[in-house]
């Protein structure tokens, strides 16, 4: 078997330079909520399915009782607008597992890409703050000053030797990896406080992204999503004042 | 070295569209518990041996002194009656130790089965509840909503969402995989409360997969393993039962 | 580079039908320490050197202050006298790291093996009790039931279902994938406490195999190397005891 | 994708008989500190990026928001002059993540030293005491008695087995490996307590270094960082006595 298995749903599209976006699982699955909103916002249609023997062996269970195994998935968008692009969009279940799946991955991500003559890639991510995050920024990195430059115009924020340990997995790899294959890209990662999925954090990114592909996305679903969660934490902070107190009052009367 | 090593032992059997079988070790052994009685109450022939890299570098020794390399087996059985179809079964003594190497066995156990012209898969194993069952419900999981309703008049039981991890192994890959290889399967998981090898549970999933097999199986072997089993749970509970009542003891003591 | 890199020091030897002897590290050493003194003993000499990438990346350093990277060694030795067989004898400073390097490792030695026409092996090990052994008895395991009977006579003990967990590493692998190879052999495995190295069950598992190839070996030096190695074990044993005593007389004081 | 992907910076030197110098990532950092400092101090330049899937899947950002590709990297100098030689430097951000993925890169560099007629290598590291260290002494390996007693006339000290452990990583793997490419080579390793990164072993590094390659190196700035370190280590110590005290003052007054 393969290393890795490239499966086209459908007859291949024809696009024209189109931008790549990768949203996969990662801190406060900030990256997959947004791509996943977007696909569903903009009616982007899956065209590749990516198997991997890297990928946990693993089938998920849906709802109606047949299996799914896990994959990362490839969509499609064609613009509608003069001043949009064509746009290839990644999601999936998993990260490859090891360092060197993760590697195997990405560069067949971009072989991909590079067969549909991409130029430019986006990546999204969460930042983990471990703490409460108001509101939260969007940082970036990226693969020139010029893109720097240019994200900072969009309110991307761009802080030395932050993050400090670099950006590891997929939204690294696809950037580090696709200069080598002459691609340009950013990474914009929504600050979260990074223990529960975070829709506030996905909303955050993708309001930066859609000004930059001059594309409208509807964000109440996501803001749906982020006050739901957002009443979780507070339970969940009731939940451990409740404990914490508790315990205060069993110490006075021990 | 080849990663995987198939080994035919005698000549090629001609079989018609086998229904290929699979019960590996996992959760209570149930699906290598029912596999293997099913091989032995029909009579099922070896005819190959499958070793691998991804396996353990051991051999174990039979009662007469003499070793066996650790493999996952093949037996083959053909239809006796007209409503019958001939059988490809998959045992062995371990699954691969790594998710690649479980990839790997995986493809190549289908490789096998596309050779032979298999379109149906049945994958057998346990659901570990972490309890005590009474009577274990068989749970369902499969490639398609046909099958699904099909398995549902057998009594099998789908529940929304359940395993909520999804199946993990070679039960969950095969099928996964076989989709890939135009194939359609069931996994069929017997409920056990995972704490030890669990006959009970495999003869609920034998009692089912015969029905659908239109195959007569003797289930009272397994019946008196299971009460061997049930012996065993019980001595263990009241040996659990006498170290709690101990303690209380103690502590009323104390 | 290659998974494996064989080396041949000089030029090649010429043997009749050679008997593969293995000697690698293991519990208490035992294989490692009976094939060091055989290769001494009998003077057999290095013909080729094994590297792999599933050693540890690491060279050690010699008295001298050179350096020997890693690795496994083949030595061979003619035979003298008429009931002798020529050897090729196996022995290194580690085993492969994984379950997949210690495969390729076996694979690689049995196809050089098999290249000199070797059709019986020898593998050497101890077989650890965790308990102090006084006269260390010689286990075995083998490939069909007539090296069984034949080596009972040697004084082999052969018991149902001993060692419970088969053979782990070179010694069973090399049987195990020999015998795909058509090769017979025996696993001859010295009872050790498995604390220390043991140089009297390697003493043990050397006495039987010197009279199955009809050669005679000097066991003075391994002799020595016991009554060392029992020296120290029994200072620990003292240390031991010194601080169980010191234990009970601080209980008392306290 | 390759395990190893070579990138020329650049056209290709042309150079003659170079020297390898290696100083990666170990303990204390010696290596690499000796290494970049040497590089920037004789003004050497990059001519090689090497990426590979055993390094982790990661990307750092700089300062000015940009990010790289963790990575190693060859640098080349050209020799000034008659008793100098040209050299060939390597450091990077790690060394491979596993066993297999370190001798994988050491060939990967030998084979491109190889395609520069390289015949000598000497590589840099720390030799971990876990103590304080006054001065330094730098202990060394090599692969030729001839080149143990070269060095022995440098001040390099050879001690009876030390290190112990033999020496782990790229240092010992591209001489041990270099010599199956006919090359000779030594470890010069600088004593180091191993807590913190270590400018002052580094420089006892490079000062024998430097004189064996005939290359005036300016080891100021080394001196300076080492002061740095100096001060964070008294600092760390008057609080770990800080500590210690304040221990001591409870005990007293509980």
């Amino acid at each position: 078997m393969e290393e890795i298995v490239i499966r086209y749903i459908g007859k291949k599209p024809i696009l024209k330079e189109p931008i790549l976006i990768e949203g996969l699982p990662g801190i406060g699955n900030v990256g997959k909520l947004a791509i996943e909103h977007l696909i569903e916002s903009i009616g982007a249609k899956k065209f590749i399915e990516i198997y991997s023997k890297d990928f946990p062996p693993q089938v998920f269970i849906n709802q109606n009782g047949t299996i799914k195994l896990v994959n990362n998935e490839l969509y499609f968008w064609k613009a509608k607008k003069k001043n949009q692009k064509d746009l290839i969009l990644l999601t999936g279940d998993y990260q490859g597992l090891s360092s060197s799946g993760q590697y195997e991955l990405a560069d067949s991500i971009l072989r991909i890409a590079k067969s549909y003559n991409v130029k430019q890639i986006f990546t999204l991510g969460g930042y983990g703050l471990g703490r409460e995050v108001k509101e939260p920024n969007v940082l970036g990195a990226a693969t020139s000053r010029r893109l720097v430059n240019k994200m900072k115009k969009y309110g991307v924020i761009f802080r030395e030797n932050e993050p400090g340990g670099g950006i590891i997995g997929a939204s690294g790899l696809l950037l580090g990896l696709g200069r080598l294959y002459g691609m340009e890209g950013v990474c914009l990662m929504g600050e979260t406080p990074g223990y529960l999925v975070d829709p506030k954090s996905a909303k955050a990114v993708l309001t930066i992204l859609s000004k930059v592909l001059n594309i409208e996305v509807d964000l109440t679903e996501l803001e749906r999503k982020a006050r739901e969660i957002e009443l979780i934490a507070q339970q969940l902070r009731s939940l451990e004042e409740g404990i914490r107190k508790g315990k205060e009052d069993l110490s006075y009367i021990g």
